[in-house]
């Protein structure tokens, strides 16, 4: 008995000889020269335009992620350049493949513990943020699971992006329940630990996303695609002062040195 | 005798625990709030800030790039999402690594052949562009080469996004020699060949993106940067609405009828 | 003050100007001309040569990973080379990208299960197999979790390749408490829920892998290098009859047919 | 009018409810406990069985390819590891994606080079090897390129893996005009460049590969398939040993100093 197929569909675009469409608008004419980046990523993925306050939140936060310097991602990336310089591509891709659960992993935990603590579409005006900080720190606690969003390795006491996103968001009426409710589990937390956790980078945009209505699945894809942009800029350099090379040279040598005979 | 090791350094970015700095500017400060997007991949890449029209033309080129349907780039990374739903990363990267030769080439092709006509960051203002026109084309017609950023499988006469591309350059003061250029090249080919042979969008990014000074080398990366937006948007949809699957046995259900017993 | 640095240190292969040594063997002479690929893999891995035994059952395993048809991971490195035929690896390495939690995670899942209830290194000639079992199988079923490694939604009633894995396993005097207990537990699975469900060849693999003493966690790397032989060998036939274009063509005609214009 | 659509077919696999079957044979009863992974690979690529001379060859090919220390592509891997443990198998991508132009194209090269000058599947007894050889190091050195496959940065004054590669084809009476001809053109740049310039492991592998009837477009899948097995063993011992954090903030720290206030 043959498979009943089932239909394959997007509703992103579609084109024809004349025209070429994305989310509704007709791509020449509706959106060239009438958005910008940032603005045209927001209605890829929403299908909605942003209204100038969403933009001006939603560039700040993609932006935010673009650049941290010479991170493991950046590393692989230059690496991968060296090999197939040919096959820029490749080495974007390579790059991205390492933005897993322990360097984009903690924007999306405190974007879902945002949003399973406060389903998203509802009305969370009434709710008691206290006593759900409370609830979660104390969850987290004795399952021995550490808060995401919170505290830095490098920036202290205070990782600067943060208060930056935050008054971002509150000067664009977009700092609600989420974000009271991330600064409350963060004072909860210090109270707890007896030591400063400010809500960091990724806590701050977890929390902001949810203020955009963001389901916490997508909030990794954010950083993928601000990440893709800042790599194009290292590969960029590395093609014109490389250092792969020389990271190479130096990591075979060092590694396998108590191996080789004197 | 040991090796006498090479410098590492980078002039991207760099961050102390109280500041985070990109290009000279301070991330928090002088960017967040103060750039869209599209204006600081423009500041990443190139270390200067865009001008309000270098920032109007920079944008309409990374949007065109962004999202172009159900392409094999848009199917592969879908189909690596449903096997690896947690790491979407990958997906995005799956998506991008075909991103060579046959879909961005034409693109970084076009702006090649326009800078070795035509160096960039020279005067060419009495450069007599009919007669490069005619001896590229006859140069590519000897070597049997197709001539990169003309004509389009689907979009005819005219890839409507080319004279939308040009119109928004024209506006902004940046179209110059390179635009120039590729249009005689193209009414060139049109002689010689006896058909409409229009200026399609990757040919009008080429000659856009030399009146802007990008090396031809880092053309095929805005189209890389681009599309990872896109695919972000396509496994957006992909988590809500499924296709992976059912190309999956479709496809494989047809691949191998000629093989398995009646 | 500075960060004391750790040190970078790799045992696994090591070179100078006339020497290759991997795992303490001289490549050119120690192995090359001695040794079949798998058993080389188990060294490279391992640190360890395979005995003949090892060699048989691991060489099996390897080889049941490498081709399922056109799975999702076959589909999108096609899709991928369609793209980048320059770039072969930037294929295959997309194809492996999806080989996540939905593919390769029951292999691992199994192993995981089965090591943490009989802890790799132990003497488990006294464990009680069936009393383990019934508790896995009542803890998923508590937990709504399914249980790795049993049934298939195509090889029915059983998939052919466990039975046969188990065979050359026993065979080969590698078939202990682990190839036991997974039998066990498929078995009181059957039992509870009223319907067959036999060890499946991620479950076989699963518990061999634990038998030869491999930890859970590189159980889905056996998959990963198994499937990159595989991903070549689709993409030699890509390169000789392509699929990637029609199924390109069909899906992106279907999928926005109901957005195009009449 | 709408398109006509063109059909699917693959010819590698099939499977129904209790059979699996590769290449026409059937997987667990044909091939599980009947071959090593080598075998199984030649046949996956070719649809052939090797024979026991070939599988000899093809085996110690591939074996040469595993592992070459700490390559950048296994810096690359390790660092995407570190970032996403989670996704193995997108560190392995991540690894592979650099497989490229610099690292695996002078295999590639070398097999393309030969041939062309002695197409596959022809008679070459009567070939003038020495004529063929002055010709293409007098090609090659007039367009100033690098002939692939001779002499070695590491290696000298001979890549110990070349001669036991050709004495391992010779045992197995697969050492004809393809690995002549390599050594009749490293004699000859020999002569015309004045310094040594013997075969290097990837020229015999080239050279071998051509004498196996391998299409030179494969030649690099090869190289692919092999480092994905070594990267593996990698990510195993990156798992159990960390470098890939000591290597991050070493480089970071290094590459922003003249740039980060005193």
């Amino acid at each position: 008995m043959a498979r009943q197929p089932n239909p394959i569909r997007s509703d992103i675009a579609w084109s024809t000889r004349d025209r070429i469409t994305v989310r509704g608008r007709d791509l020449p004419n509706q959106i060239l020269g009438h958005m910008n980046l940032g603005d045209f990523a927001f209605l890829q993925l929403t299908g909605r335009e942003a209204t100038p306050r969403q933009s001006a939140v939603f560039n700040a936060i993609i932006i935010t992620l673009v650049e941290h310097g010479l991170t493991p991602s950046a590393i692989a990336a230059r690496l991968t350049y060296a090999g197939a310089p040919e096959s820029m591509q490749a080495a974007v891709a390579a790059g991205l493949c390492g933005l897993g659960s322990v360097f984009v992993g903690s924007m999306e935990d405190a974007a879902r513990l945002l949003s399973e603590a406060l389903p998203l579409g509802q009305d969370h005006s009434k709710a008691d943020l206290q006593a759900i900080a409370r609830e979660q720190v104390a969850a987290y606690r004795q399952a021995k699971k550490i808060l995401p969003g919170m505290g830095h390795p490098i920036h202290k006491p205070v990782d600067p992006r943060a208060p930056r996103l935050f008054e971002i968001a509150a000067e664009n009426g977009v700092a609600g329940p989420y974000v009271r409710l991330i600064q409350e589990i963060a004072a909860e937390a210090e109270r707890v630990h007896g030591r400063a956790l400010p809500v960091n980078a990724t806590g701050a945009i977890g929390a902001i996303c949810c203020e955009l209505g963001f389901p916490w699945k997508i909030v990794r894809g954010f950083g993928v695609m601000a990440r893709a942009i800042g790599l194009v800029g290292h590969i960029l350099e590395e093609s014109e002062n490389p250092i792969a090379r020389e990271i190479w040279l130096r990591v075979d040598d060092e590694a396998s040195a108590h191996l080789r005979p004197a």
